[in-house]
């Protein structure tokens, strides 16, 4: 595995006025390239570059700096590498041209600081900048011989500089610089309906004992990302033991679950309406933010107040006087309303109690009935709670109305509820 | 000056699958404690961790880790300080009992590590977790003995579980334990209809060049905050300053735009409904976030397909063919069939292209016309135009549709487009 460490330099990220977007854009270029981050450090502007990079080339085989190249006197990544490195600084006149040029032609004038980013430390190669006037710098391993590291890159920090610039000349030096990548891979798995620890006892531990892959888990409310790094071959050994063993909670190995529900959609030739109350719309949006949805979804219908119920989906009102808005016939009601409003092949529906107020003892805050109405066959209505504040209820709740449409287009059984353990399904049908 | 560090741990930063946003949410909320963070580092889960400890131990003030104190194998954060501080664990009964009570309340079964979370290193003080099962955990000055530092804190690493815990239980033993803060205060004015620069050219840089007030500025999609740091009284002193070269553009000190909505709406004994087509539900989502919204919101209707804009909301088919479903017409129809429709004093409407997909010449992608029904008055329509991903979209017209909102309800100009600089208004009625 190679290792890499990525140094972020400037106050404004630590001051909390920039969110630092380099450490994910970076690990996504990287990873292809059999390169794995192994630590990421934040520091000022300052002399703490100097600390940073001492620290990061004793430590990985690559080290990349981001930012502290601009022509202020708080960038100051180009003097302290020069300086580390015992490297004297020389003004290379084709930078400098180049500099001049782009400042003609911006008609602005140049100042005696702009001059500093034509400073190049004797040895390290130049990185043209198409999208502004700091250029790149690479350290090949002859400058590195005191330390760990084999390369060394000193980078723009605005975005739109280091993207264009990581893809033109940054990538392919690592191309052809670093050993053929070795048989690894990184497999996720993303799982919704049984919490990390359930998922650790069902097969984690399992592969885990092997020694020769790396598990991990990523938690989000609802949702489980299942991520395992090791040989190809090992990886390929374990898929079908995990599809044995919790395959039917795996939704995708990389899309979201609402694009996931899209494609099953499209593929089945099957369009969809929704009924929302407790989930406010939530549902509805997560479906439209798969682009393409339109050619599934027809209409989603967020009836919160029960007029609304009675007026778009035809809820008989002896029905919420009877049971209230959040029950299991309201649901049904809801989702086959909305189903034929909409003239639609399927329909979901959500009702329940998002709280912080208006819970009751036989109804706490977090109850929710999740309905699925198809063309022909009895309404589904499944029962969940999800107990906590609004926001993580509304979604949670959403994911489970995801799952369920999931699972009926996969012909899996209508589990009831995320984080309902393996074992104690509950379904109802009306 | 108060300096902290922050260690984030997690593979999954690493690997980019998740985007740290810890950073800037910290720098936030320390800032006006008096604290400032000088450096962050990123760790994988495992023993890197120790390390990272004891050498920002040795550095700053105040240390947060983050993330790591989940129940399964990988989550060693707990253990690790406990070793390098040489605490014991010990079984926490009152956390055991929290976290059964929370495993039962769910209808979840408590696996054995679960039973994990239950282990309190000796002498740390447990900070309860209202979100989750992972308790934080906050080391005082007599257990940091032969460390610079003097406090260190344990927390979990979602959000949705970190924010509150702060709030609640580390803001609290700062406020007590850090030395009094000066007479200085930071205050923040959320903002939304101008941009950055324009904020900063109206009203920052004459704030900029008193001296004693630090300015900042953080930007989301169509929102900016803008932050100011300085003494009480020069603060005081500017107020009136900023309200009258941008107030109207401050929708509030400190509550989301949705909120701001929905308080405005209760003042005002207005009943809202929503018609939304490219937003796809998030505009009714985003006010249903606001716990009380059912008390001011009736219902939203998504009518994605054509048929659906005609069923719900009335639009007639020879408009939809004459102008199109994206037209200033249809627009107007939406908001005013959706007002009829739900009963409603206020009704909102969306029409537009998300892309990627569906534009043309004439309607590229990023064309919308957000609409604004109110009973008796001419329907006022607003153009804009916000070019970009399918999901910055959507955030952006959601925010723009909020803004025409709190402006009718505020009495103020129905300016259009957030964006539009300050001068160059549009307003177009029916």
């Amino acid at each position: 595995m190679i290792q890499a460490e990525v140094i972020n330099t400037g106050s404004e990220l630590l001051l909390g006025l920039v969110q630092n977007t380099h450490l994910t854009w970076l690990a996504g270029q990287l990873a292809p390239l059999g390169v794995t981050i192994t630590r990421q450090v934040c520091v000022p502007d300052g002399p703490e570059i100097r600390n940073a990079l001492a620290e990061a080339l004793q430590r990985a085989d690559i080290v990349f700096c981001t930012g502290g190249l601009g022509p202020t006197t708080d960038d100051i990544s180009r003097e302290a590498t020069a300086e580390l490195l015992n490297l004297p600084l020389q003004l290379d006149e084709d930078v400098l041209k180049t500099i001049q040029d782009i400042f003609a032609h911006r008609h602005l004038l140049l100042t005696a600081n702009n001059r500093r980013q034509a400073m190049v430390p004797q040895g390290a190669h130049v990185l043209a900048n198409a999208c502004g006037t700091a250029p790149g710098l690479y350290f090949p391993p002859p400058l590195l011989e005191s330390y760990h590291s084999g390369h060394l890159f000193l980078l723009p920090g605005p975005p739109r500089e280091l993207y264009p610039m990581f893809e033109a000349a940054v990538s392919p030096i690592l191309q052809t610089s670093l050993p053929p990548k070795e048989d690894r891979d990184c497999r996720i798995y993303r799982c919704t309906g049984l919490g990390e620890s359930l998922l650790e006892n069902q097969i984690g531990f399992q592969i885990e004992a092997r020694g020769d892959i790396n598990v991990g888990y990523c938690a989000r409310p609802s949702e489980v990302d299942f991520r395992l790094m090791g040989p190809k071959a090992a990886l390929d050994e374990v898929e079908p033991l995990i599809r044995a063993s919790v395959g039917e909670w795996i939704y995708s190995r990389g899309e979201t679950l609402e694009q996931t529900v899209v494609n099953l959609l499209k593929k089945n030739h099957a369009t969809l309406a929704i009924a929302e109350s407790c989930t406010g719309g939530a549902l509805a949006s997560r479906i439209t933010d798969v682009p393409g949805a339109s050619e599934v979804f027809l209409a989603g219908l967020t009836t919160y107040a029960n007029s609304a119920k009675q007026a778009f989906l035809h809820v008989p009102a002896e029905l919420l006087e009877k049971y209230g808005a959040v029950s299991e016939p309201v649901a049904t009601a809801m989702a086959e309303g909305a189903r034929l409003a909409a003239g639609s092949a399927l329909a979901l529906s959500t009702t329940g109690i998002a709280g912080p107020n208006g819970g009751t003892d036989s109804k706490p805050v977090g109850t929710i009935y999740i309905g699925l109405a198809v063309k022909g066959v009895p309404t589904i209505v499944n029962p969940h709670f999800f107990p906590g504040d609004r926001l993580t209820f509304k979604q949670r709740a959403v994911t489970a109305a995801l799952d369920l449409l999931r699972r009926h287009l996969e012909g899996l059984p209508l589990v009831s509820g995320s984080g309902t353990p393996p074992g104690s399904r509950t379904q109802r049908a009306r």
